[in-house]
């Protein structure tokens, strides 16, 4: 079988890490960069990542976080934050959209335009496109750490507001998960049964699920 | 570089589909299988796949979808749907996790109870992790797209209510993407610029992010 779908298949959500092993600021720079390859709507990229990989900085993150000890073992535990306010960073990216050659002057300002329209005044259709955002670039994130022979996790459960105080984190950065990335430890469960495919695809028509 | 970080590298949104080639239900069923590895809170497995592949209902779906040749032109135009009750079937999943040996009846039942009131009644939350797990396995599913030489393209540019009603599809599954796949034709544009990583990761402290 093809690697990468390989990797699709064995990827867990890991729980023990090995706590000896750290990764370097550039191996967590390279996460982040393969991450930021995912797609977003008008390229806004509304993912952000703060990675909490000192030790002082984990004990902090782990108490805010119902003290589960995986927070500290990782080598580093990203706080996965989407951005609610995208759009306003719409010039800088149609400008730099306009200068690879891939759209004119006029397709630019139309994108400046429509993505306003389409986010600023419309906070549930906004909240909904940070965490769908952050969502499909901390999904890239964790395959490119498993190409890597790294382990992953991600957490929902964790104070956000007691995240963004203790962090700095501004209001327009909605906390959307913690994402632990190490090494393995032994001891980690084996991945969990999913669902049968035909429990969740339809072909054509919706109204095969349960309603 | 290893097979899966050039993956990422090289996926872009496709805009331009060949026509001609279709995919088989069984290649449709392989690619949501894929897409259910994913990883979810207490294995719920939010996501849910309608698979648009007649002819009929893609074009059924492009008038929904802003005209957008794409829908129509793809092999398949999958509506991602994310459970917003998903707890519901906690007492089932939970049953399967037993069954697999990984926990005991004891923490099957701490599973169904702690779920439910994480979940229920907070419609908000349950909304968030409606789109955070159907984004998480919509990206797996464009990656493992891309590793069988297929390209894909996620799109919020479409009606969702209208959605719903045209495929029979219930109020509890929230419309969170459509998503094309299919094989790519020449004329497609090459990758937009992303931000610097510098730009989207901080260390330690969110306080260098924009506010």
């Amino acid at each position: 079988m093809n690697e990468t779908l390989q990797l699709i298949k064995e990827r867990i959500s890991t729980n023990h890490f090995d706590k000896t092993r750290k990764l370097s600021d550039d191996e967590i720079r390279e996460l982040v960069e393969y991450a930021g390859q995912a797609p977003s709507s008008y390229n806004i990229q509304h993912w952000r990542f703060v990675a909490v990989a000192s030790a002082e900085g984990k004990a902090r993150l782990r108490a805010l976080a119902y003290n589960q000890a995986k927070v500290e073992e990782a080598a580093v535990t990203f706080i996965v934050l989407g951005d609610l306010r995208g759009y306003d960073h719409m010039p800088e990216i149609a400008a730099a959209v306009v200068a690879a050659g891939q759209i004119d002057e006029k397709r630019a300002e139309s994108w400046v335009t429509t993505s306003h329209k389409l986010y600023a005044g419309n906070e549930q259709f906004a909240r909904d496109e940070a965490i769908r955002g952050a969502s499909l670039a901390a999904m890239t994130l964790m395959i490119a750490a498993q190409a890597k022979g790294l382990s992953s996790g991600p957490m929902i459960g964790f104070d956000p507001v007691g995240v963004k105080q203790a962090f700095g984190i501004a209001d327009r950065y909605l906390p959307v998960m913690l994402l632990t990335v190490g090494y393995p430890a032994p001891g980690n469960a084996g991945r969990k049964p999913r669902f049968g495919v035909d429990r969740i695809l339809a072909f054509e028509q919706g109204s095969g699920f349960p309603s």
